[in-house]
């Protein structure tokens, strides 16, 4: 039987995790929007804030002062719409985008050129999907692939540290899983230090202020099975739940679960 | 036989590995000049880099971009002289400070505060001083300790990512090895990644731009025995080598070798 070369397929003979970032990007900026989950596999997904070069400075040191949620894997230059990282153009090239005045968000768009200004600094965080195919991999199951859904992410009762304008409570991202799982979900993500790493929480969603899993404040509920354990990760919505708290005049971010595909591999962000 | 408490003795009583952080920076602050290392053993030490707050984005976007030279383990406000990991003041409590105007080193002091301004923002950068006591426990030798020198410093021909205003090269501690120690030295040094991490460079010196051992940069020369292999690991003197190369208005930063001494336990920049 002959393999067909991924390369020489369109990207509808191909499924979203065999797409290269370059393809999956060029789908989004054709107007595709989907959660970007399980989408090219191997590679690097990073969330996206946006903010004009003023903020800049609050906005990086908010990241260093709060690295689990806020791991900083690059900076672009103002005005500057790609970087060494992200071969795309960030204006388009992400399935969709909320822009924010004041912390509220005025629009949400599959194409953020309209909104851009030449000031903005653009900040790609890490983000847990990187770890997903290492879970998966592993034997731990992963809910809202399995359901076809947006991962479920919770604003928190714990408060980021500030820093300069910015402050905002902690997001959390939650993936249900076997009590006999969890134990290694907890070693194969420690050792993605750079994409959130090992979870922050394990079990009772009231010690984190979460009320009910079943109403996620970004993204879709999943099914928790009797005997699983909800365990929540550090997740890279945080600085646009910054933004919503500290109301800066202008910020974009990318839809929640809706990713900047990067050209980083993942294995990039493993350590031994 | 009893045991004296160390907290009831005079500092002239005990060794500087048995002195607490808040005694060491005391006796800095009474005008006492040494290099810290192997200074108040388990409590982490780190470089000190302050500059106004116009260009505090510019080194924190450099950190970021250098992160095996540049791990920021804090920053403090504007105009602040202590932080959670600092509880001294950091004008007059490290051994030594270089005053910089337009990159160039315009004074040498032992007490910063006639220099100090309200509009300072002070970086505490890890050091690999931290990493030390591990590698001794592990049987690797620190020839500038059982040397009583100063660790040698180098600058490369490597040139860091640039950041706004800031370039300049990688600058490097070098510490001589036998061949059959250098996997432990590069095992146990991995596991400290907040502190400069594994070596960024193993052998030929020429391969970095150095051209003598025996004329470090900054520090003291020590000495290298036959078959010994020498090793090199990224340097906090780094940011102070690209503010004389990048000449900003004004800096400060600790004398090379001659730390801050934290409240920090170095057990905490340490990864499974």
């Amino acid at each position: 039987m002959n393999v067909p070369d991924p390369a020489q397929l369109s990207p509808a003979q191909l499924s979203p995790a065999q797409l290269s970032p370059a393809r999956a990007r060029a789908l989004f900026r054709d107007g595709l929007r989907v959660p970007t989950s399980g989408w090219s596999a191997g590679f690097t997904q990073a969330n996206l804030v946006a903010l004009p070069r003023d903020q800049a400075y609050d906005f990086l040191l908010f990241a260093q002062r709060n690295p689990k949620p806020c791991p900083v894997l690059e900076v672009t230059e103002p005005g500057r719409v790609s970087s060494a990282i992200f071969g795309g153009d960030l204006r388009t090239d992400l399935p969709a985008y909320v822009v924010y005045e004041h912390g509220e968000p005025v629009a949400e768009v599959t194409d953020a050129t309209d909104f851009w200004r030449d000031d903005l600094v653009a900040f790609l965080v890490g983000c847990s999907f990187t770890f997903e195919a290492a879970l998966l991999e592993a034997g731990v199951p992963v809910r809202h692939i399995e359901q076809g859904r947006n991962v479920p992410m919770f604003r928190t009762s714990i408060d980021c540290r500030p820093a300069g304008a910015l402050a905002g409570p902690l997001v959390v991202s939650m993936r249900p899983m076997p009590a006999d799982q969890v134990a290694t979900a907890v070693r194969v993500t420690s050792r993605y230090p750079a994409v959130h790493g090992a979870p922050v929480h394990i079990g009772d969603p009231s010690a984190l202020g979460i009320a009910d899993l079943a109403s996620p404040d970004f993204g879709d509920a999943v099914e928790v099975r009797d005997g699983e354990i909800p365990v929540f990760w550090a997740c890279g919505v945080t600085p646009q739940a910054a933004v919503m708290a500290s109301r800066p005049p202008f910020a974009i971010g990318h839809a929640p679960g809706h990713m900047a595909i990067t050209d980083a591999r993942d294995s990039a962000y493993l350590v031994p």
